[in-house]
């Protein structure tokens, strides 16, 4: 494991595969956002609109790491104001099968982690 | 999304479930615990030669970490030298399931990954 923040660390092929996806689209804001741009291409201003809570910066940020990794594509139209558009590549539409998996197992036995955590809080 | 240490953020239920468990357990020492205390009882010493590469203090709060939150249950034998014991709980063996579909997705997908931030960083 690299303690290298992950912005520092993407010139080189990570050694831990799940570590490297975890750490760079893990975050509730990349899973959003690829969630709001499955199956259809939206402009960046609408997707804005659509995540709740996400300011500009932060929408730009997760866009352009989800872009770097290929999870992401994006046009430009040179118009006035610029359109930007972004949709998903066919790696970021696979990578929402398991992902969703992992969501759901989560939102079923989330409860049941708090109620574990609660407990081992309560011991002498 | 709280900004707070998860170690300080367990006292209450988080509002995320996929951050809060990733937050916890998405790291690559607790999925390797996991997977080796996957269908059976294992003892500290054991898991920690069986581990490569893991501390015994990094293997010490992991497995706390799991026990707390209710992935892994503990016994501790009153013998001298006291034997400690560990195996997963249902919810940690129901966790293996969706997580394994993850890591698999990531093997597979990892050096499309790689390659995709190559050609990003590439563009002028």
């Amino acid at each position: 494991m690299s303690n290298e923040p992950a912005d520092l660390a993407i010139e080189f092929d990570q050694p831990c595969p799940i570590r490297d996806v975890l750490d760079r689209i893990g975050d509730q804001w990349s899973l959003l956002v690829l969630e709001a741009l499955n199956g259809r291409v939206v402009r960046f201003n609408e997707l804005g609109r659509e995540i709740a809570d996400i300011s500009r910066q932060m929408l730009s940020r997760t866009l352009r790491r989800l872009e770097q990794d290929g999870f992401v594509a994006r046009k430009v139209y040179p118009e006035v104001p610029p359109r930007v558009e972004y949709w998903l590549t066919p790696l970021g539409e696979s990578f929402l099968v398991p992902m969703r998996q992992l969501i759901g197992w989560a939102d079923t036995h989330h409860a049941a982690i708090c109620r574990a955590r609660r407990a081992y809080n309560a011991q002498p």
